[in-house]
């Protein structure tokens, strides 16, 4: 306990809960069978499911069982978790590197209810009129929007407006550009109209080099298709806390935020305003209630009910007892096709981290691999080694019940696929069974015991299951807070700095030194590799 | 040695050279340090860089050294590679669980070169004319073409088509619809005009459940919107072995391909006629001139300097001797942006197996975790984590050397990036070098030597660079050719058979069984999850 520890609290490996469940994992959990748990304990889905507000989640199909909950919460208490979870929410500096507070639910309180609320309110008023007014005036002038922006500015949005697609005003159309990758922007313009286009430069300093590149290609792209003294001013907007270089770049409408809204925690800010257009005020104000209520939860819920906290507290038994290295994130729903790749800035810039709050290195795993991609989809792609690879991936299915569309029949059948692989991933298959059965592919010449083998399945291969009822804007909210919330959790019992991102410095640093060399051809100093690939790019 | 393995060559970790690897690896490729070796060799970069077609290749920057090489040639030796690779080549039944030839390579080999020439080239030529015949009545009828087909018949022409971007015919409009979630169809035909798009039915067995029940929807939404008496002829072909299922439905007309054709190998084929209707029959013939260049290098180049050997080395040398568990792939360009995904599909499916060919356990790791975004991207999502996590990632860079736009210096910038980032993994940092540094965010509170822990990067993390002179038909042909060639490789030493995909056969029975639950509700005899998630979710 150092004066960097967050409020005292040890660190997860030097608790006497960290030891007991190390025995735990040796005499009960790395051997635990979850189809002999299943017969052992009748209502053990019913001990291990949770209800948190629009999402119910089905934790019962993990290596895990009542005892190791016990033996976590008791971790968690030693950590102070409640009191550090109480922290963050009241808007304490727990980003103590960058002496930051970490307010992103404030973004979502009602007016009146959290900190800040007048700021964040008049902020938020202000970008969804002006979203409403849009949408108000689609067709004439604007019939496209492109959000420029990289990283939190661009995940968020880009990754919401596709999951509420039936939500979507149809007199727009919805772009993205964050790549410095100049064929991102040229591709993307081709075929718009500069007089129709509204573009969006979503930098919180205005001074990020991909977006500040591609705002300049899109103002260049204007000029050049606009007679001279087109209002530019009407077609670039800005969201920045940077209004001087927003002002000088000619925007004179911007929408601000604060430093204590991270990067991949804005999309409640308004770096959200792609999708408050996309939707409209009222959506978006539905999905900012749906956050708050597990905001709401997160705060409220006995840690034993709470779903943030039991899926943080898995993501640590997984991490670090079994030493699983990635989890697989599965939602059955194409609107979610994107949300793997939000959650790896999420969770992985969140926790990919190797010092405590104290600087010293942790002896034990961080931030697993998070990546998938829409089910039933991946059942065609990789799911083949989620079955039958050599490593165990943990799963979570992420399913929904009511479908926006009126194909009925494709909607059972993608639950029943989403149910069939969380069971398949359990039950396996033995050698015995698979020699019983026909396999109309197999070739006649292959032995046939060697060939059950191959067709057999170890089982035994954990998952998670979410639902939720529908894919509305308040589910969508809910779903990303218990996210957000659940990476909170893991960080803080890993004792790390959830909230900073040190390890993105150096690589820029190292390319501004490299930029004049790509000139210059000059490879003095560099190692040899990297001059002698400079070399080839340049010559 | 048993009869099933292929040709009599033994498991690579039942031969001399593996031994030898582990006391190698042991002495010297644990610890090897990156940085010593550049200073160590300074002809490093020229001792492990690679040139194969239209594919530069720097493997300097892993933690291997021609000593290593040596050792990995042996076991590539002792486990008969060449023999193996030779018989792929000449179209043995090398897929023995199926017993099937696997033949992909004959699929771009020059007319009269390769095995099944002549009916090879009879179905390519019928399905580019098809292609070129779509791409000049652009506008007439067609506007839109809406490929319907998953995994294989799905990831390669939703790869390769963005890849292609400034080749595109910018007369029609590309559609990918694979998901049997209906909101993925239903998005794709809002907004489309049934006399004006033509729908591709890509199934190889014209019974895939999810590409079926799409093709139905297609089916009724056409009908719909046509006078009765329309020619729905003109409006689905057929891509699928299986012309009677593709008659039954109403197709005149379809092209074909073989059972030796592997689903995740198969854009070569018919499957990639999205492809040749959105770049024209010239360009495709260009794809496949670039992949055959590459098996060409793959048959005859010496095994030290064969790149795809010498890849999928390093990938047995990283997964079983340094025991990382994931490979994150980070391609510098926009329109690789669906790359990753379709590596995930080649690689994981196909060597994501727990039995070798005797259907013995493996006693190693097979597949790693294939995963990544397009670079810059993805360094403001999770390089964090690649920076400062836990575990070691290996990470792939692809550079593409010139563009096809007009935004030069974005191009440069693109490129200084990439050699900055894999120079930043290698590299790192220390705590005294981040200790003389101003850090512009950071906390006046925090202690200074605490924050430089906070802000020192480990180093030594290794990362390949694959360099493209551009990205043109013709190298996108010779790169997806050099990850075939690659998966080959490893998983020939692994013993496994990498052309099944017996772990897809289990979730689409237990699928099956559990359709006629979803509307009985019948949960008898399910587990407890099951059973519970079913009732939720048809309640």
């Amino acid at each position: 306990m150092t004066a960097n520890s967050p409020m005292g609290a040890p660190r997860c490996d030097r608790t006497a809960a960290w030891s007991a469940l190390q025995g735990h994992f040796e005499a009960h959990g790395r051997d635990l069978d979850l189809r002999e748990a299943f017969t052992r304990d009748p209502a053990r889905f019913a001990h291990l499911s949770l209800e948190a507000p629009e999402v119910f989640a089905d934790l019962s199909k993990n290596r895990w069982d009542l005892a190791t909950q016990r033996f976590l919460l008791e971790l968690a208490r030693e950590c102070r978790l409640e009191a550090r979870r109480d922290a963050l929410l009241a808007g304490a500096r727990i980003n103590a590197t960058e002496g930051r507070a970490v307010l992103h639910t404030a973004l979502r309180a009602p007016r009146g209810a959290g900190p800040l609320s007048d700021e964040v309110h008049a902020v938020l008023d202000a970008f969804l009129a002006f979203a409403d007014q849009v949408r108000a005036s689609a067709g004439a002038p604007y019939t496209d929007i492109v959000n420029i922006g990289i990283g939190g500015s661009d995940l968020g949005p880009q990754m919401a407006v596709p999951a509420l697609e039936p939500y979507l005003h149809r007199g727009l159309r919805y772009h993205f550009v964050s790549n410095v990758d100049g064929s991102d922007i040229t591709a993307v313009l081709r075929g718009l109209k500069p007089q129709h286009t509204l573009f969006i430069i979503a930098s919180k300093t205005f001074t990020t080099q991909e977006t500040m590149a591609n705002a300049h290609a899109a103002r260049a792209w204007f000029d050049a298709g606009m007679p001279a003294g087109a209002d530019r001013a009407k077609h670039f907007i800005g969201v920045t806390t940077n209004l001087k270089a927003a002002a000088e770049f000619g925007i004179t409408t911007t929408f601000g935020f604060w430093d204590w809204v991270g990067g991949r925690y804005s999309l409640w800010s308004a770096i959200g305003l792609p999708i408050a257009i996309a939707v409209g005020s009222e959506h978006f104000r539905a999905m900012l209630a749906g956050a708050h209520a597990m905001d709401r939860h997160f705060a409220e819920a006995p840690l034993e009910k709470n779903l943030p906290v039991q899926l943080g507290l898995l993501d640590v038994w997984y991490r670090n007892f079994h030493g699983f290295g990635s989890r697989s994130v599965a939602p059955y729903h194409q609107g979610l096709k994107r949300f793997a790749a939000y959650l790896q800035q999420l969770e992985m810039e969140s926790n990919g981290k190797c010092v405590d709050m104290d600087g010293q290195a942790v002896p034990f795993g961080t931030s697993p691999v998070v990546w998938g991609e829409a089910g039933t989809n991946g059942q065609h792609a990789y799911f083949q080694m989620l079955h039958q690879g050599t490593d165990v991936i943990p799963v979570e299915f992420i399913a929904v019940k009511r479908a926006a569309h009126d194909l009925p029949d494709q909607q059972t059948k993608l639950l029943a696929n989403c149910l069939a692989q969380s069971q398949a991933l359990m039950l396996g298959k033995t050698a015995a069974a698979a020699a019983t059965e026909m396999a109309p592919t197999a070739s006649p010449d292959f032995d046939r015991a060697r060939l059950a083998q191959h067709r057999s399945f170890p089982g035994n291969r954990p998952s998670t299951t979410l639902v939720l009822e529908a894919l509305t804007p308040r589910s969508l909210g809910a779903l990303i807070a218990l996210y957000e919330h659940r990476v909170f959790v893991s960080g803080a019992l890993w004792g790390i700095n959830s909230f900073d991102q040190w390890g993105v410095e150096l690589g820029k640093a190292l390319c501004n030194a490299l930029l004049p060399r790509m000139d210059s051809r000059d490879v003095s100093g560099l190692d040899g590799s990297t001059a002698g690939l400079l070399q080839r790019l340049t010559s």
